[in-house]
């Protein structure tokens, strides 16, 4: 992961800038570290010593559920004093003494504990046999997406989605409670509350136990626990659906696996072949098993096909070289390499019992209605500004997880996919998006603010097209002559694809496999 | 197809060969040629002139059904004569004119007609729009095979199988029947007396018209109208099937048909590939669509999977690969080769509508049962003479049509799958011939004779195993250590793989594609 030090080191630093960019306080002046050491240690006035509870280094209490502070977003500990202080957070302990802080001592005690480091060691003791399907792979069918997607591998914390590793289950517990029964709000989006009503108490304890379990700081060990697939409710909508049998435990089964490791995480498992930090799950979501987000199931009975784009019929194989090259910025395993050939076998697993049909229903994303007026980049901004910031942040540059792992995808920029991506296609992008964003909350956008967003994205610059010939205007005749790309327009003076930086980054070392 | 040359001189005259070893009267010797065409043209005795009626150059006459004789196997011809002097073949009028010829005579005419020139064009009008399905395509739904699968293709003949093409359809509509109603015996397996027995008046009237309009002798063009597959009746036993929807003439069907033209010709649409002169199909039958004998749509829901023969996880173009190294004795196509995708796309095509499913019923052969004493060879011998030679030549050598192209595959011999390819196994080759052998007449041999015959054909030397090192032992302990195979075996004082053609004798000529 060497050759991603310096972009991790300048994604560690974006939480805080973007939550200084949209907390309403931000503009208060830090007050110096001591001062927080102290109010931190001693209290003020009207307010206790927070380590009295908290612990002398914020490592938390787990008997009581007072939860760790150590290392925890400073902009996120400051939301939750300002929370609890104004009421929309409810804790009968806590509000009286945020209250008695002021706005500039609330900043002071976020800014402290933020700056501490984490344990080294899970809090909880390690259980075996814990129940991760809910946290690793989450239950799509009433739209519960995996924790980790938001919270980080292992739980490891992404941006402003906080850390849950190592937290206290009985906080963990607490907090999903009183996200179900609204006693915690202020969500971005509400997605705690909307997904928090969608679980068991079951569901609860399972969660809450498998990421106070977690390590934390998380060794790189991180990914690929040997979950099975999660077991689905039959589709309401009669759609296929993958097994939910395990994944087994042969040679057969390794390749499976392997291709699921891949999928989630191409950086790291076919990291030659990928120029950026997408994962195939950024926009087949589900682990490619979601129908209506292009499902890889419905891709592997599709396949072989025809395909405009190059002019010839494709195999499924040769159809996963044009995602390396294009979607994930890199260059084509060659066919009959092992990373190829474990995304076919993943595929083909998921595909088990569907039917070989190239029209199977849930393929690909729904088209969405066309939109009452054209689309329009600046209402897309204020959609972007709404509903995407959050997690793909203002400069389209996405957030990797305090792993480092990529977590939420770039939308633009030279770390998105290239020129030459399916999702350059407005009305593809605006299709993923009507369908499938925000995360768990898919078809909540009308048709115009999904048109009119995705050509926001859409009209940013991003890594050139790999088939890039001659000129802008060249290739643009060659490859983009239509409405639906924006490759070759002038946007507010620019022309896009002009300045592109170079695609596939990181070449394959050698040639040949 | 000029390395072949030899080789199809060495069978052209295998027909001939054959007739005698099998015709009770082939030991009578044969008279000069004069005698034959005086006979022919003028008669004698009670015996009016062939000529007459079948034309000058023995040509025949459409409008009175009188059959073409020129260039028909002499075999054949003396069959025929022979039994409608003894009634086999009732003909009210050459019953009495054949009976008045001398059993010499017999011969003489058979000889001459056989030497003399096919018409270089079709008698019959060449009409457009001709329903050739069953004639290319069978309906084995009903176990009946194409006509061209015996007789050649364009019904150019195959040993003694006679040539079809450019025969009066009144002739070979009158034909049909007398197979149907029994006036006509003496068929080897009864074959088409239980063939015509399953056509309607329709079916007759479509192969008749068909075989008519075939130029004889015919060019080169020969193979590949775009026909399109048969439409099937649904299965007895509820096995899926593939549609019979026609091959679209799109850029995606042209891909679909060069697939469907490799699996019948390999030797001609992928030759580099290739070396023997098997077929996809000789092992696959129906073009691979028959259940039970490994049809391909099975296998192309069953990949990728995990193969002890290699080891580790096959795609299924790596499975075909597989073919073309052992059962083709040739080479591996590279991946993303034309001809692999195009193998790739035509079994799609066949699978479209079939659950991905490793274990979908009708993949592979049906397990025979366990015969009821040991496989024996000598045994197996004489099941080979009764049911197999008429085919596949006392050789094992196979035959090829007129054309030159492929018929009936080798079973053994420098020109057979070499020792590598899964029928060297017994129990493979024994499971094949159970469900399928003899051609159309499936399940009607004993297990035991069917391990018998299997035993028998695999205790033949045939090319190398490509895997060879070191010596037959060595390889056998590597590749062949069980009962199953005959590799290293001793059979009557012979060690099987000791003088074994090399393997792969049509290497391609770069080795890259």
């Amino acid at each position: 992961m060497q050759p991603h030090a310096e972009n991790r080191a300048r994604l560690k630093r974006r939480p805080l800038l973007l939550a200084l960019a949209l907390s309403a306080v931000a503009q208060a002046a830090p007050a110096p570290r001591p001062t927080g050491d102290a109010l931190a240690q001693h209290g003020a006035s009207a307010a206790s010593a927070c380590a009295s509870c908290h612990g002398a280094s914020g490592e938390g209490t787990v008997a009581s559920g007072s939860s760790r502070l150590a290392g925890l977003p400073a902009a996120y500990l400051l939301e939750q004093l300002n929370a609890m202080a104004a009421g929309s957070r409810a804790s009968a302990v806590m509000a009286p003494l945020a209250r008695a802080l002021t706005t500039g001592q609330r900043t002071q005690l976020a800014e402290y504990y933020g700056s501490l480091p984490l344990p080294g060691q899970p809090r909880g003791a390690i259980a075996t046999g814990l129940d991760d399907r809910l946290a690793l792979e989450g239950r799509w069918a009433q739209e519960i997406p995996p924790c980790v997607q938001c919270h980080g591998q292992q739980g490891s914390g992404v941006g402003n989605f906080p850390p849950l590793a190592g937290q206290g289950a009985n906080y963990l517990a607490a907090q999903l409670h009183a996200w179900r029964d609204g006693t915690r709000r202020g969500d971005p989006l509400a997605l705690m509350q909307k997904i928090a009503a969608r679980l068991s108490e079951a569901d609860i304890r399972a969660v809450a136990d498998y990421f106070s379990a977690q390590p934390v700081p998380p060794a790189a060990s991180a990914h690929g626990t040997a979950a099975a697939p999660a077991a689905h409710a039959p589709d309401a909508h009669g759609l296929f659906r993958p097994s939910d049998e395990p994944i087994p435990d042969t040679e057969f089964g390794k390749v499976v696996r392997f291709g699921r490791d891949v999928f989630e995480n191409p950086g790291k498992y076919a990291a030659r072949y990928v120029g950026n930090d997408l994962r195939c799950s950024s926009c087949h979501l589900d682990a490619g098993r979601r129908a209506g987000s292009a499902p890889m199931w419905a891709a592997y009975v599709s396949y072989p096909a025809w395909r405009a784009k190059n002019g010839h019929v494709n195999t499924y194989a040769e159809r996963l070289q044009g995602c390396f090259r294009y979607s994930l910025n890199g260059s084509a395993p060659p066919l009959g390499d092992p990373v190829l050939v474990a995304l076919e076998t993943y595929s083909y697993w998921m595909a088990r019992g569907a039917p070989v049909d190239p029209e199977i229903a849930g393929r690909g994303y729904p088209k969405p209605g066309k939109p009452p007026q054209s689309p329009d980049r600046t209402r897309g901004g204020q959609v972007y500004a709404r509903s995407c910031v959050f997690c793909h942040a203002a400069d389209g540059g996405g957030q990797r997880d305090n792993h480092g792992n990529p977590a939420f995808p770039a939308l633009w920029g030279a770390n998105s996919y290239n020129w030459g991506a399916g999702m350059v296609n407005v009305s593809n992008a605006a299709a993923f998006i009507k369908s499938n964003m925000p995360l768990s909350q898919g078809d909540t956008l009308s048709d115009q603010d999904a048109w009119d967003v995705a050509l926001f994205v859409d009209s940013h610059e991003r890594p050139q097209d790999p088939r890039y010939t001659d000129s802008v205007a060249h290739t643009r005749s060659l490859y983009h002559d239509r409405d639906d790309s924006m490759y070759g327009q002038v946007v507010q003076g620019y022309l896009l694809g002009s300045r592109a930086p170079s695609p596939g980054r990181r070449p394959p070392p050698t040639a040949a496999h």
